[in-house]
């Protein structure tokens, strides 16, 4: 069931969807904060004393992040002028918040996501490390990554590229290499690793398709190409390529479904088709 | 070998014993204060300067989980409202530091576990979660788990029911899910999920049962169920169901000592068999 | 290729090579805190206001490991009499950094593993609960522990004996028990656990040989002798005795390339034969 | 005027009082965080997530006076404690609140004065560490003490008996000895001093009575009484007996009016007219 | 000798006197940090890191305000905003810095005052206070004067009104009541009050004028002018009205030298000369 | 009386004298941390778990005076540099605990003072403090300065030279000039001004014979020379020379004691004579 969608208007674009989710969020809080006051001054502080959703992802992010020798005020100044800067980072956020609620039945509310998912706060976090990459600005996209791995567990490269509405389900332990590619709408669980291999060097990462599911404890290696729509069971080990729309279990896994890959021609390639198919197939989503 | 039983007279109930246990935790602590100045500090702030194991636990919980936005002094009242109204969870926590002390070769006083073990101390924060969420506190419940997730990288959601004589082994990477059950006397090791299956709405998580052992890094998805005193190898991926004192094992996991199912019959009741029965088994702890 | 090899002269000894890398590493974040003055300030507080490699170890451990129980003083006090007490301390650490930096791509700078490597601080946190556990100073070694696994969720028991050379890759989740042993320039990637069995008392983990390899998520069992140069394939569980230089893989584990062992002959003894020899075969760094 | 009387029914009881004072604060506080997004997360920590003004007034005061090696649960727990055990505590608390808002005029409500007033905090908890000197825990009395003057800059010693409806107006750098008693009703202003002299052992402080105003900078030394409703001029160095209702001003202090001294007749026993007097003579409050 | 003239060529507004403050603070503490290295970190994270003087101070005020009920980002956002939105904040900054190193011969630096007096600092985040005074955000103007009170020991009431140019010398224990108000160009020591008298309700406290020096624990009480240029010594007990350039002493104060107020027609009205005027007369400066 | 002298042998040494404060120090802590349990961590880690008062006081000066960005660690090392390398400021440190110990009546044990003094804890920062300043390290002396002002409310300039064995007596708002000297056994309460003219460039601060007695509030100010033995006045003036053992009060002060001048010669020249002399005369002390 696609959570959230009912009362929505469609809207034309990403600003609209952006004001939408956060007076969503808004209002989520509000009646959590009366429901219970002990999380009130929490939820204020996160949430409901912001003007914005990047002002509060800030907040949230550079309290999460800081340490005592990296502080919250120096962080949180980083992440909003990053989010302020660029929109594509807002509508990302927006596109993940979207993916939890939809995607996994645990997810309550677009607070719950906001507040409490290490997947999507290191994800948000992570693009904002990825951009200074891309500027050069490489010792801080590091430091950052370090921070992110410290407190979420969590060690995406600062090099690798990710899409919109990922959902990297509780996420303790997943392991991105610099030069994997994760497409858009992708689903993955905790302890998955796109790793690479010593051999290769340059661009040695998997390069994972559009509208892929990643079950728990996968480790995915090397410049290996998941195809669009293809599922990856828990447990597998993948050094091989595996086709679109295909299911790939096992260690070593081989492609079980090669069958499935026929489905291809009826996959739309619009995102909500990519959403529902997911719901079709995610056996591995907890 | 039975830890910690020799000098134990018998009692009749878990006040007693909760208090036995808490004499033994600040005898040792003391002793340690004494050998050690340099930790004397902490454990006299941890343990030594505590009336009972309600209040060291509800200090230590509330200075771990505590965040510059979560503050000490409201999770510190949060455990302590809930320990002192609650006799059940202090007798858990009791009995899963017995379970800490007689099936870990690694664990060398009840003080070590109650200080030290991640899995432990999430455990235990996890009860007081659980707690919340039968009682309609959602939003508390769910910033609990992310804590616990955050600090420990242990995902426990609020809505699993775990039963008494717990051990969560090195903890790291464990991930639970809402409508997952763990019987009494289960211990398992870190890496551990008990996930669920995106199809299957509702009831969707394993439901394990009393004196089970599941080894490092095993995935079990879906409402499956896995028999009283069932042992699950490292590293295997479990969606079907095992038999009660069955072996399972591999990628996907198999059901290797069917003839295992036989000893059901001489298993006896009580949770101390299901303790003498784990360590004749336990070939995966470390 | 052997990096940071090239302006390195020859030297003599430990100290210089120490005095070397330290100097390397002032310059990198000299450089680093030009050009990002946003980092600026951690750089100075972490790396250029120390006069030495033990210096700024023992702060960054000392402020990444406290917490508001065991104060950053305390901590920092700790471990800088421990560095300068213990020049194999030193020694090991200069050889982990060289590790880190000639076996890791992802790796561009030696101030880059010293501040942001997980593992790598994990590792030298333990050298030094190692030390105190040696020294019959337990509790303290097992608080150390326990703050290292809250921290950067890497448990390593402190009886656990480490050689040099070693790097921990991404390193999230890595479990290590107390009678393993890991030899010379042994590389091992995150997930990673060489645990015990219940059944054995006493020594009861694994004892990894110089140089082997260990990929993500592989999960060695009991008290089996992994040989030198061998290579443990990512997502293994390994139960068994793995000869040298041979590779195994699958779950469980099965020796693949028997072949490989004749290759032992071939193999020089010096630590820089091992390392190019992992790096011949490191199929599964990432 | 007597602020915020108005509104307040006939109340029999101190119980009632206290009931009252601290629904006041909540309806302050509601409006305050609806009309101010900002400082809502403070006010609901601090006022609104609490059911009583005891753990309101506890969890502010372990907050403002921990640090970090006197956490603030430890604080926390022993202010709540004191506070729970003694209704005299309570009830002086509440006539402070009252002093204040009756008889400051920037006082602009009770939870201003709750929150924001030094002389208030510290008067609370100098009211605890004078029970804990009463109860020969003195070591924790006198560390209570030094946190008091550090964090506020006022120094009482728990030695020294204070009454009710005291107002600290300002109150930086306010000194009082270990013998020294004030009376119900007193105001004083900051920098006042009530100080021993070095010649007298034992009983060496002064004896403020009943109603007394003490103005900015007043030193008064030695074991002297000032008489019930006298006033001390601003900047007075007094080191004589001062009448009731008298007046003494300059350096060294002269009383000025003795003449009112045949006033004190007039003056009724009820605290309400000890304020009431106090405003018609409060030249130096600001 | 007008310190930090020399170098400094001709201006015409503000913007151009705050770029050239904001570059001489720069070179100063890029100086520092180079001669000194312990402190290099420190002077990054509050200078060399930022953009502007405005960024500067807001990092610097937030970081020294916050507690942990009211978090350094929040006081960051709040600070930030005010002195970007006004550009009266950021001019009067500047004033005042000059004010500093012109005239208290201890300044060696714009950055020592920018870093280090309290009075500089508590006098940029009072006028933040008033600002959100007058905007009639009050319980977030009297949080902040309470956060002042507390970390800076400086209570000035958020209604007050400054001037430019403003020396509070050590400034420990200064008092500013509600409606005070402080010209241009004025200096004061530490303990100084401007306070109220109780009789009179409204308009109750002292009127400074432009040019006044007030020597350390000066006291002056009730609605009275202190006429340009003045002087009050210090301990004074002021309740009088002091002429243009009259210099008041004694407890109580008395005008020791009318004949001065004869000068006043000397008295040019740029600053300029207010200031050589002060540096005239600053016979209590320390 | 001289308290603790009692059991004190003879010593010849500084060192010898350390030693035996040290172990004094020590034993009270001891005492205290058994029959207060909930001081007991605060106790060891302050006291209890160092090898050394220098040792113990860097550990409580570093925790006492950090900020966000001046970090404990870093200040710890400072400290514990300094007092290591310079048995001057030790000795300087033990002189002070007895001249609380012995002058002060509230002062009830060694480690009283060494915890809870905000006077004593300045003082010795001062120290260190000042040592940087005659190496030329200014900034960093006065970043110190700022630090001790703002945490203690103390503001003591680098530059000031302070003899032995002084006793700050609550401490609280005292100010002290560059230019200032103070002698040996001098004791000053709160509130104390030595603070300079404007008018004079260079030398301009008082200078503070050895013995002399300042009382709370007083405000000498100039380069004027208070004689050895001297007594100085609660709320004085002074803005003259005062000669030896005369006795200076009032605003202005005057001399009112000539006569005692004349005891000058009966003045003994060692400390102790210094110490009963002031006993003597102590009359404002609280």
């Amino acid at each position: 069931m696609p959570v959230g969608e009912s009362r929505h208007p469609s809207q034309s674009d990403a600003a609209d969807e952006a004001q939408w989710v956060w007076a969503e969020i808004k209002a989520e809080a509000r009646r959590d904060a009366e429901s219970e006051p002990a999380l009130a001054s929490y939820l204020y502080s996160t949430i409901l004393s912001h003007s914005s959703l990047d002002r509060s992802l800030s907040f949230h992010l550079g309290n999460k992040l800081c340490s005592s020798t990296l502080l919250s005020t120096l962080l949180y100044d980083l992440f909003l002028n990053a989010f302020s800067g660029d929109p594509d980072l807002r509508s990302a956020a927006v596109a993940d918040l979207r993916a939890a609620r939809s995607r996994d039945p645990a997810c309550v509310s677009f607070s719950h996501c906001l507040l409490n998912y290490k997947g999507f706060l290191a994800c948000q976090a992570h693009r904002v490390s990825h951009k200074l990459w891309t500027q050069s600005r490489k010792p801080l996209a590091l430091a950052l990554q370090s921070r992110i791995s410290d407190v979420f567990a969590i060690d995406i490269h600062p090099g690798a590229k990710l899409g919109k509405g990922i959902l990297f389900d509780h996420a303790t332990g997943v392991v991105v290499g610099e030069t994997a590619v994760i497409g858009d709408n992708v689903s993955m669980l905790h302890h998955v690793t796109l790793g690479g291999t010593g051999k290769a060097g340059g661009d040695r990462h998997p390069k994972i398709g559009d509208g892929v599911l990643i079950g728990a404890g996968a480790t995915i290696l090397g410049n290996v190409k998941i195809g669009a729509g293809a599922k990856i069971g828990a447990g597998s080990v993948v050094l091989i390529e595996v086709p679109p729309r295909a299911t790939a279990v096992g260690n070593p896994a081989r492609v079980v479904e090669g069958k499935e890959a026929s489905k291809l021609d009826e996959c739309p390639g619009m995102s909500m088709d990519h959403t529902s198919f997911i719901s079709e197939w995610s056996d591995y989503t907890i």
